[in-house]
């Protein structure tokens, strides 16, 4: 069986891990930014010297394609290479470069195929700079309104807009990724979560993404002295959020394990040590698989009581996802493709959102998963070792061949 | 029995609240900013149109002194004229004026005395501008150090030295208050709780100042994905801190009724909604007069262990306070003199600070707290009704009385 290069996958994990160096084990890379910029320079010039042609959409979307067999539809693969601010060298754009190293394979070691292979870079996944996330997959899914997208301001004022047409990289929209011009989407990610690596599997085989909630609590107290007001007076908002997010553990551990949910903003007001605080908020972040399970977090919110420890309670859904799921079959290529490379693999879902999850919607599309070292991502410690990065580009390329044969 | 004009003093206030005006029912006059100079000019027209004689020192406290016999001690009142931002029109400031309004009906009413009596204006007292609070009353005790005082800057960088020499209130340290010339301080404050007005009393009679502890506890865990940790491998600083909140509340509330706890103030890091918190910090803090409660609440605080939900949970002491008691026989003074006039009185201790305790250290001294509306202070719902006010200035002329007459 083929295999990729660990050589020339390493050397394009170092190359890229320049644009944006943080100097400290990461990039600061923002979408649109310089940093980025010199991204998708190289990421251009490496794809010419393979012979492939470029487009670019109307969101700035980069297509980089093989050529295949006249009017056959194409089989794409590809990421995002922003990050957030001190991101990793992984997130996103390992996906963009598993892609380009099985393209590289296929021209240098001659594998034949029949259809295009189109390596994709979608625009500002992150929405670190522009929110919100995924942005450029979203507008030409249909998901976001594209003028609303192109007024997002970064921090300096400066709109999407602005910085698409001095990116360079803005084209037609007609350019855009179409269903019937495009069979299949597989996108390489690093898992971003400790499971893969405290099961010992070198691959997970994405079934889809979990659907998720996000709540926002209000706690509406009364602020007082601290050191005037007895306890049988107070209406104190902290205390009430506590015994709430306390009640929220107590409940939500008795559903599936597999649920995960995350109290993990708080704000006070006043935020006065020697003040009663007289208004809390917090967020609920839930996720899982089944939509029934997330019904069941759904009542365990509703059974809230209306006053909390002499507080008024309130919340509302900041916003929610449907669980994705993958399309079955590439699926079944993925594991397939792990299981003849002799690599161990589990089925899982994705907890994050990618730009997977809204491509799916129109065109047959899964995912791969590599482990991340003790689960760090979003941060300068996020690391993958090339042997595993490896694993998942040959996974991805018996994929993208097995779709091929299709 | 004399008594003090209920006419005059709802002058005095109504006066007073222009200075810092927020036209919001409340006023902003941080320490010696134009609205406080506005209102110490006041103050010292006032004082001198009743024939007293006004020197300042070099914290630019002010003593505006009505003679008496020579060679005998002063007996001072007063409180402070700076408020917090968009504080009320009744904190410290009511202090100066109901002991204004008694210097004014001394004269007015030929009420005979033998000591002189000291209208006493303390600098920066809420610390609002320059920081630390009770600055001045602290300097001239000894608490603080001044220089280190002279440099404390506002946020616009100016600091208390230049503030103090462009307010032309800035006089000789000779000029201090000092325990050989002044025999008593008898300082009139809004009670900035709400027990007085559910206990139905008119003057609470200040016994002291409680003891209190100030701590900052941390919760160190880690930062991971909110959609791709499972729940067993998380360290939740946030989960952890409620945990604390809620031992704290359940061991705290077996010790004494009278002891009160605030935790005000919270914090998480890097507190995003989809990412668990890493760190988290908030604080205790505890009062009580009796300090054998405070070290009950200390052991309860070393009881807490050194790991809770696999997070790291570390305190140290931000700051604390002695309880302080006030001048038994001047206490007694109070209590008769509101007896005196038919005016019902409970014996209390301060939990906030005033500039009365750092005084009681060398001169002997002693509160009157009058009713806050519904306990609000710090904020321009801040309320206590005229005639609240003057029952509070009838006990204050009668204590001042008595104080003459030892």
């Amino acid at each position: 069986m083929k295999t990729c290069s660990k050589e020339r996958l390493e050397d394009k994990i170092v190359t890229f891990s320049k644009f944006g160096d943080t100097g400290k084990g990461g990039i600061t890379r923002f979408s649109l930014s310089p940093a980025a910029l010199e991204a998708r320079e190289e990421f251009c010039k490496r794809c010419k010297a393979l012979g492939m042609t470029i487009k670019t959409d109307d969101m700035a979307n980069i297509y980089a394609t093989l050529k295949g067999e006249e009017g056959l539809p194409a089989i794409m693969s590809g990421s995002h290479m922003d990050s957030v601010k001190q991101g990793g060298n992984y997130d996103g754009i390992l996906g963009v470069l598993t892609a380009l190293e099985v393209a590289e394979t296929i021209v240098t070691e001659k594998i034949p195929h029949r259809h295009p292979i189109t390596v994709v870079v979608w625009t500002n996944e992150e929405g670190a700079r522009f929110e919100p996330a995924m942005m450029s997959s979203g507008v030409i899914t249909g998901k976001f309104d594209k003028d609303k997208m192109l007024a997002s301001k970064d921090k300096e004022g400066t709109t999407f807009k602005e910085a698409l047409e001095a990116s360079g990289y803005l084209g037609e929209e007609a350019n855009r990724m179409k269903p019937e011009e495009n069979m299949a989407l597989v996108e390489l990610h690093i898992e971003q979560g400790p499971v893969l690596e405290a099961e010992k599997k070198d691959i997970g085989v994405v079934e889809g993404v979990c659907g998720m909630i996000n709540y926002e609590f209000t706690f509406i107290g009364q602020a007082d002295h601290a050191g005037t007001t007895p306890m049988k007076y107070r209406k104190d908002a902290l205390y009430a959020a506590t015994k709430t997010i306390q009640y929220l553990h107590d409940e939500l551990d008795k559903l599936d394990s597999k649920l995960v949910y995350t109290t993990g903003k708080i704000s006070a007001h006043p935020n006065i040590h020697t003040i009663i605080p007289d208004e809390v908020k917090f967020t609920l972040d839930a996720r899982h698989q089944d939509p029934e399970v997330i019904k069941q977090v759904l009542a365990i919110i509703k059974a809230i009581p209306e006053v909390i420890e002499k507080c008024e309670v309130s919340y509302e859904e900041a916003w929610s996802r449907k669980t994705v799921a993958y399309y079955p079959e590439y699926v079944d290529f993925v594991e397939k493709s792990a299981q003849e490379y002799g690599y161990s693999a589990m089925r899982m879902y994705s907890g994050p959102g990618h730009d997977a999850q809204f491509i799916a919607d129109v065109i047959p599309t899964t995912m791969i998963f590599v482990p991340s070292v003790k689960g760090h991502s979003h941060c300068e410690k996020e690391f993958t070792p090339v042997e595993a990065c490896l694993k998942g580009a040959n996974v991805l390329l018996q994929t993208l061949l097995k779709i091929d044969q299709k």
